[in-house]
């Protein structure tokens, strides 16, 4: 497992969270942010402590972005050393306001951060548990994020959100990585512990597989309806590796030794 | 703010819980769920109760799903009638299994539904909140799903791996709303000639086998090696049809009787 360097653009996010009244709910937005290696925490105005009990327990172990988290009077103040602000909002506004998806505000993310500069911050803002962001507030941001959800039960939990947004990002940030590695460019997504059949093992196994079947009285080749073509179609789309090969022909040797 | 239709294909994924110990995180779960549409969830061997005042703070008002929700004693129980189960898996296991993620999974999940008929379900599974799955569980699964973290804090919350298995599986649903080809979109590229088998035929399948394997004597209960799970893992990868199942199970018949 790599580990995610620290001069990682995921570190030049912030998360700003704007009137939290549930101690909980920092905590979970700081395990969120620390699962996917985001460490930026800014709260304004909070209306709780994030050091009380519940925060602690739901950080579960991303004690240090509530350490290092910071905390203002202000918005804008939070907002300092940012180039581009994005704000949550799960309500349409009177007045239109450029909106985009999670997805899309993690493909802006890269170019978004080298526009910026080095030392360039991405805000992501969230209101709120009970009232969201006001419209003063939303207007600090260049852009609104939204969240597609159930519109019978729109609200997301705070931690939840920031979830979403973070594995975004992480996800987004991973894509753009180009060290890959070398070994999960297999058909099933990771490496195999053994080789893949090669085509002239599979036809011997169908050989072998086929000359079983008749012996065990099981296919009659004179009426094969379509029972070697259906066997064929099965294993073609499992692709077996030679071990799988191997078994299959073991069981095809001993029901042909059972019958002798 | 359109309205999500209540045959919405989200209807048919069961999120699959094994073994959780704290209420709260039901609730979580729940609220996640149906935020994103989801309403189908299964309880195996909960360690607490479903109904507990942390639970239903947390669902914060997705009451119906904890109401609805099933318990059950094994995970295979569970997952009666899923045609596609995928298990989260957080670590690389010492038996290799096909590998998606979040994304890939739900780019998956139109034609895997489609491919199973109407009453089809797909099923998530997520383990314990301390030690996941097991790998007898994992093994149950024919996918595994593994959501990128930051591999120094790479531990999600329960519900916030719920959020984004279904956040995924939302925004997939959002994608299709307009493209629809029911026919085209299978796991297998087109059409299929005949439904695939649910989890619990496959289960029956397996035991059939294994007992037609001792039968044979190539396989020893006592030193089984890993002759399951390979078999397992390979029949997974191929998602047989209701028709294969009916073949393999027909040659399992087959060599029984010839060792009777």
């Amino acid at each position: 497992m790599d580990a995610l360097p620290s001069d990682s653009w995921l570190s030049r996010i912030r998360i700003v969270l704007v009137g939290t009244s549930h101690p909980g709910n920092i905590g979970g937005v700081a395990r969120a942010m620390k699962n996917m290696g985001l460490f930026d925490l800014a709260l304004v105005s909070p209306r709780c402590a994030p050091n009380e009990r519940d925060a602690i327990a739901r950080a579960s172990g991303a004690d240090d972005v509530l350490a290092n988290l910071t905390t203002h009077h202000t918005l804008a103040e939070a907002l300092t050393g940012c180039t581009w602000v994005v704000g949550c909002s799960a309500r349409s506004r009177t007045l239109p306001w450029p909106m985009v998806t999670p997805r899309e505000f993690a493909a802006r993310l890269p170019g978004e951060l080298t526009a910026g500069g080095e030392d360039a911050r991405v805000a992501i803002v969230f209101g709120r548990e009970d009232t969201g962001l006001t419209n003063d507030e939303l207007q600090h941001c260049q852009t609104h994020v939204h969240i597609l959800t159930n519109p019978q039960f729109s609200s997301l939990n705070l931690g939840a959100a920031v979830q979403v947004m973070a594995y975004e990002a992480h996800q987004c940030w991973r894509d753009h990585q180009d060290i890959r590695d070398e070994h999960s460019d297999t058909p099933f997504g990771i490496e195999w512990d053994h080789p893949l059949a090669t085509q002239d093992e599979l036809e011997q196994l169908f050989v072998h597989m086929e000359r079983s079947l008749i012996a065990l009285g099981f296919h009659d080749p004179e009426n094969p309806r379509q029972l070697m073509p259906r066997l064929r179609r099965l294993y073609a789309r499992a692709r077996p590796d030679r071990m799988e090969v191997n078994i299959l022909r073991g069981i095809a040797s001993a029901i042909e030794k059972a019958k002798r």
